[in-house]
């Protein structure tokens, strides 16, 4: 860490400076400039003192050299995380496919869905029961039964499950149910419901903040490896810019990116990432070109009726199944392997 | 609301569409255009609605004409929204200034800001117990013990509080004892909070979400309506943009916008909004200009040492002070009144 | 094109302004709801009469249904424009590589490394002469003599050359030395220019605006094509975001949406999409997935010694030589072909 | 400037970096840290070593501690620059009033809103001769012959004038019949445009790009700066973001920032920076309140018939004297005079 200031600085305030930074145990390193002094912290700084500094009168601006979270970074851990749940493994060389509606409707909808998701060689089914959405009067997700006729289907049809929880209290019953509870872009620095996680038992799918950098990404994650979960799926689902176009930018350079500071898995979501159901197969396969271990892909058997209003950005089933065939062509040159006819031993 | 379809649409589907919308109970009204057919949505739409057409293959764009949220909406209730707690009201011609620290950190630390805030002028005590912080090592609060604290020091001096409120779970103990609960910036789309806030009998500062739309921020306020409490606060903090000098980029455009779209008062958060002390007195000036019904200023007597970090963006007393009477001044060009010498009755 | 207009408008002014749209020579349609009257303007719209409706008074709304561009507009020209300079075909099946450094830095530099573009399968040299620099104190480019040496490295090597043209008096010497005229990311919207290359009889590559929407990015190129150019290529190279650990927000949604909306061709640029050469392989292959027609990659000798300081985002000659092999596998499942050994016919 | 590496370098390479630096004639101070080594430069740095050193292999980060810009800088030049144009003073404690229509369109228009302005209380006539727009079919502005009705109406009513200049071959010309020529917000870093209004003899209005950061916006000035030319005025006119309902989000933090960062005048455009009537005089009075030195504003007389649809963020004059007075009242309190009965010497 390193703290700059004016160089009009007496040579009294900087030895006070300097006597507050080793009252936390490390060292201070004073080099005067022609325009700046600069104090350069060594040692393993408490984040209580980047914090001070800061604020401090006289001091214009505390870099940090070291990375604000630890247990999430690739220096803390240098080789990949892999998540193996059941017979399917998510951040080595397998490449995972999550399929399925934006929000579970009926036991018949999710019972079919599944069954298609399945049969196009597809491992995990996702599936909102409680939905997350702009404004009060928009349906808001079957509750709890709809976790209920989501296990069923993946049970019948031998896919792991991801879904959405909101809130803390939701998180036990979520977990019961589900194989991966996914928190969502909105809730990315819910920080209690991220503590909560943190003891679930559970691996978490955690989506970005549609307006978060990779750090607070990447500190959002910490908590629940914090608090004692080392399973975290990092989800990358589009970003907010400028353009109106697309519903959000999907950030491909996040997978490289998170990939060298990281060695959680990274999975990419291309149905919120474009909002558009054209974009979702071509997306589909620069992600995995980017390195992405997975995708989260929204598909529904009759889009045009979807309770959510995300059909617009969700496959038809056939178009699902016939992106899956490319990929397992394409996931050989980007050093995964995908096999749609691969049985998986989910008991 | 006004669907757009490609001309190419043939007359049996565009009349299949027709069906479906007049199934809501509204009328559907063509116009066949030279490169695009516009079908008008004639009556109030169900918000579901929308959502079905703009998923339907062959329909392009889907326009909304009418807003989304109503009770938040001036057209709904032409009148501004006046907010009285005790001798305090929010959003009619007094000016109101809540200070205070940060974080609230011991009893002698808010007792002695209570003091400040109240001798300059200021009408509420901000200051908060639970903390929203980027990573997991930063410092998250004291907890409930902080809300007697503040509670105590409001009483003593003559303030209303505000404090921070977030997870569902803590709401009742906040009300318990704080005259109005904030909604920080991560948490403007945490629906369950929202909701529980609708329930909890007190006024609501709602802090706009760092990148979030007027029209979402609208929204976010129709949940707490909607669940049956009229008096929400609408805060502007600061959005996040490409620049980096500033912590954010206080939007003051949000005042005369919010006034324009709502009917709910608007206070700004200078501080937060940009991150450095410096700028923290000019931007109330101008916020107070733009229209504002209040300002929310940190200030701290400590600001080299405050245990948050942002001591960086707090006002030191005289600072604050200064500021207050220049706002007296200002006030009443813009439509306010503002006595730094007025005795509010709070019992 | 439509209109909207708040219900309370009297029907007195609600024909006045159906006056003035037919004036235009299109007809007007009107539909009365019940919050809002919506105006259709049936009939190939003038621009000019968008911007006079947008501005009349109780016109709360104009919505644009039909594009604002035409030339460039897939609607207008179905098929794909393939631009073909000698042996060279960008936009077809086959996919391009531009490579070279950031800047000409002296004859022998641009030579060798022209070399080893040819060597690893690349069929265009990139480099510039003159240099748009944020500050002046910074190196401004070789000028005219660099556009020589890098014309004369592109014949000893067999290889087409593009190169950056900053104001329109330069475009007469540019286009006599270099077989692509390159706009860059500052210059998009340089109306002047454009308007000078629409005449230059070169092919030209758009670079996007670095917060330029794709409709303001495809009215750039309808500049040029207006002017009596065809032969566009557009370039996308990364956007501005609240993102600071990359130098740009390379945005590949911009590879299938403007070959959704445009028929011209779509190159990356990977090294200023991202500025960090770590990330440059990963997103060039996930660009060529996305369905890029083409790349354009700053590779280095000595990039530790570049004169621009973009050696930190310049591939060394063997990453961009491995690069080129990996494309080639690549390409095939992307709809391309790319063959590091093929000869062109360059006379 | 501080350069940062990885603490796995060797003693040899450490050594061969900091030659490498000394070769500029600074000192480097080096810093081993437990996890990062930190090398100090000390002396006047050359921009093209931070380029150099941001490229070299094994070093992490470069911090420039210095500002890249000098001339436009408060450092250097500590006394606010005060721009005298006759007897109206841009930049000391008069504020400074300009008004016009967006485009110039005929000898009346431009002469009636001239008498209209000065009526009103303002300085200078804004009007543009030469408009930048974003499709080729839109009015491309009137051309030489605006220039001359605006000169004319100019003089006539006693304003000074102020106009657009887009390219570099045009500067001559509208040097020669305006008093100060500004720069679009699409040109702030056509740096050949730049360039030559170094050299121009007349005060340059440059208006920061949409999306260009402070130390960019302060760098483009630098380039006329160091071309000899001392008087430029920066000008706010908005910043995109992701908020669709104003047309740019008007950036108030920009003032007080730029007054910190640089000794030149700061005027604010609330026209285009908000592109909604409504919005224009609250933000005009915000900017003032926040400290801006002048104010540029849309009038016209006819904004429903506008030649280039910019009437929507027009005052009708009624509202333009109506501001003028307001702000007459407001600018003592903001450290400003401002007479709207003031008659100036303009010969």
């Amino acid at each position: 860490m390193i703290a700059v200031t004016s160089n009009n600085i007496s040579d009294e305030r900087l030895a006070e400076i300097v006597r507050h930074i080793e009252k936390f145990g490390v060292k201070a390193h004073v080099s005067r400039g022609t325009e700046r002094t600069v104090i350069g912290i060594i040692g393993k700084a408490d984040p209580a003192l980047a914090e001070q500094l800061r604020q401090m009168s006289d001091i214009e601006n505390v870099i940090k050299i070291s990375k604000s979270y630890k247990l999430a970074s690739r220096e803390f851990h240098p080789d990949n995380t892999v998540i193996k749940i059941k017979d399917v493994e998510i951040g080595g060389g397998q490449l995972v496919v999550m399929g399925g509606p934006c929000a579970v409707e009926s036991p018949q909808q999710i019972d079919e869905i599944a069954r298609l998701v399945k049969a196009a060689g597809g491992q995990i089914l996702r599936g909102g029961a409680f939905k997350p959405r702009t404004g009060p009067y928009s349906f808001q997700g079957i509750g709890v039964e709809g976790l209920e006729w989501m296990a069923e289907a993946g049970r019948k049809h031998g896919l792991l499950t991801v879904t959405e929880v909101m809130t803390p209290e939701y998180v036990d019953i979520c977990a019961q149910y589900a194989d991966i509870l996914q928190v969502g872009t909105r809730n990315m620095q819910n920080f209690d419901l991220l503590r909560k996680l943190g003891q679930c038992g559970k691996p978490v799918l955690l989506k970005r903040g549609f307006s978060a950098t990779y750090d607070e990404f990447l500190n959002a994650a910490e908590y629940i490896l914090a608090g004692g979960n080392p399973n975290v799926l990092l989800c990358e689902r589009g970003i907010r810019t400028f353009e109106t176009y697309t519903r959000n930018t999907l950030d491909l350079n996040a997978v490289p990116v998170l990939h060298q500071l990281s060695h959680l898995p990274v999975i990419v979501d291309p149905s919120h990432g474009t909002g558009r159901r054209e974009l979702v197969e071509t997306m589909s396969k620069a992600a995995v070109a980017a390195g992405a271990d997975g995708l989260i892909i929204e598909m529904h058997t009759d889009p045009d009726n979807s309770m959510t209003g995300d059909g617009v950005q969700s496959l038809y089933p056939d178009q699902f199944a016939r992106l899956l065939k490319d990929l397992e062509k394409l996931a050989p040159l980007c050093g995964k392997t995908f096999d749609t006819k691969k049985t998986y031993e989910l008991v």
